[in-house]
């Protein structure tokens, strides 16, 4: 338990308004627990929350400020800082609009020079549309482009986080078999450096990273593909002579069962549905993403806007505590509060 | 719960003896509960097995008979129908040699023989190992190959069950880029047939399959990969055409978890480590693969004969438990006398 003190500032983005991000922040906001760990200030409009609140009867009380200092990060209160001019009334609910993308990224922007200005520790977001975005003239890939591009940063590291599992990928939104290309030596090398300088500013003392075969059996001496000896092997041998703590390539079907038993601090898979088909499968509602790399750790749901029940009250906030709660919690590690188990 | 006349007869290979094969048989048939549902007759060597259970200190009495009509199955006793001439004597614990595969080899074709003399309803497999195999002039890919050319089935389909997943696999032992070529309409669409066959042996009335995609998000419209527009979406369509109740291509990432919510009978995974990544990460153990298309149903452990563990009394048996449980369960639903939760 951490004492109020160590609490982190939270700032927690209401995405866009026609979508259930706004539903979920408050939904989230009226579980306790939340404040236990974490100092939540909402990034978006104080009138959205505030119909959304009465909508579903919520006893919560919207508490709009300027700054985050004059936040009371109470439960029963939930601080809003100002970061769109949206209002409810300009929004059709549940469509892919124009002013729905514009809310969405006025609160990503808002959120960006609140963390770059060391206001709030740590940023939890909400759903963003990307077609809504584009219609409001903003192009980039995706949510973790933005806040890339906007901060500046080098690279930005997607982590997925679910139980005691800290899966990485080597690369995401390809096709499989341009994934498998893109299994190369320095790729995994890259890759696994990055991951150590991440893990080691959220305090792991040489932490010990797995790496997933690209290969059935990685391969089986070479009978099912030559990727795993060829490319992966190498980058782990270079790895470990630049004193990384890397292991591997492990059979995919293996690894992470090994990594629920603590076998290892993080795993590196090799494209997208491996880590993935293991995270989610486990607990879709609790795999959070978590994106390092970035001047500060953001954390993220990973679903969608979900139109098809926007504003009906049944979207489930069990992600978006989650993703509060994740990033407390690694704000707090990287603040060296926290006690973490090393493998190295 | 199964009146005792419900209980079917299965046949347990006692697997390669130098490994942990003995081991695991008779440490699951000291649980009671396995007698609830199965008969089980080890199909192995009395001496071995009497052993075994001697340096384990179990209280079961081992029970050689000629023909599984002399079996007692009752708990407490081991009817043990001998299949190899091969003793303890001739065999090094922890080693590949001639002998210990040979002796897997023996207990395999026995089984056949009593599978297809309709001695037995089913049979459950202890591991074998690959090298004494072939060190014996027993020339196979795998197991199941085995089983396929003994008993001159057309196909041996693989499935995975655990919880209440069952997990297709439109390839296994292939690289992951040969695999993605193999990811065509007609093969989709044969699988599709051969599993709602199977399923229907099974007494599933018009069983759901859902179709894992290849790509991440099945392409999202092509961005990542045509082939589950190009390929799988036309096999689907034309299995429905054939009256199969094919759903897909689902995001690989979903598919496992909306199987664990009970939406489909099955699930098609496009390779190996797709459906292995899924029912591995949630239950290793209890992941069991069950063989279809022979003229008996047959259920193996998923694990190797860790010949660096054996004879030393630490094996688990919980692989071994479920695989005697779910033969049982599957050859009474064989027999129409399950009841099946049906998604059509």
């Amino acid at each position: 338990m951490n004492s109020l003190n160590q609490r982190s500032v939270v700032g927690v983005t209401m995405g866009d308004p026609a979508g259930i991000g706004p539903e979920i922040v408050v939904k989230a906001l009226a579980n306790k627990r939340i404040f236990d760990i974490a100092k939540p200030l909402v990034i978006g409009n104080a009138e959205i929350l505030q119909k959304m609140i009465a909508q579903l009867g919520l006893e919560l009380r919207v508490h709009p400020v300027q700054r985050a200092e004059e936040a009371q990060f109470q439960y029963g209160v939930v601080d809003v800082i100002e970061a769109t001019p949206v209002t409810s009334d300009l929004i059709k609910m549940g469509e892919i609009q124009k002013l729905g993308g514009q809310a969405a990224f006025d609160c990503i922007k808002k959120s960006v020079d609140l963390g770059l200005a060391k206001e709030i520790d740590v940023i939890a977001t909400s759903p963003i549309n990307k077609e809504a975005i584009k219609e409001a003239g903003i192009h980039f890939i995706g949510h973790t482009e933005i806040y890339q591009e906007l901060t500046g940063a080098e690279y930005a590291l997607t982590m997925f986080a679910v139980r005691n599992l800290r899966v990485f990928f080597l690369t995401r939104h390809l096709s499989l078999r341009q994934a498998c290309k893109q299994v190369t030596t320095s790729n995994v090398l890259e890759s696994l450096i990055q991951i150590k300088i991440e893990l080691s500013k959220l305090g792991f003392d040489n932490p010990k990273i797995a790496v997933a075969s690209l290969n059935p059996h990685a391969g089986d001496g070479g009978l099912f593909g030559d990727e795993d000896q060829r490319e992966v092997s190498p980058a782990i041998a270079e790895a470990n002579r630049l004193n990384i703590n890397a292991v591997g390539p492990i059979p995919a079907d293996s690894v992470f069962h090994l990594g629920l038993q603590n076998k290892f601090d993080a795993i590196l898979s090799l494209y997208h549905d491996q880590g993935h088909i293991a995270t989610k499968t486990l607990d879709f509602e609790r795999t959070i993403s978590v994106t390092l790399g970035l001047p500060f750790i953001r954390t993220s749901v990973d679903h969608g806007t979900a139109f098809d029940i926007a504003g009906k009250g049944i979207a489930s906030c069990v992600s978006m505590e989650e993703a509060v709660i994740l990033a407390a919690k690694y704000s707090i590690m990287q603040k060296g509060e926290g006690i973490l188990n090393s493998h190295s």
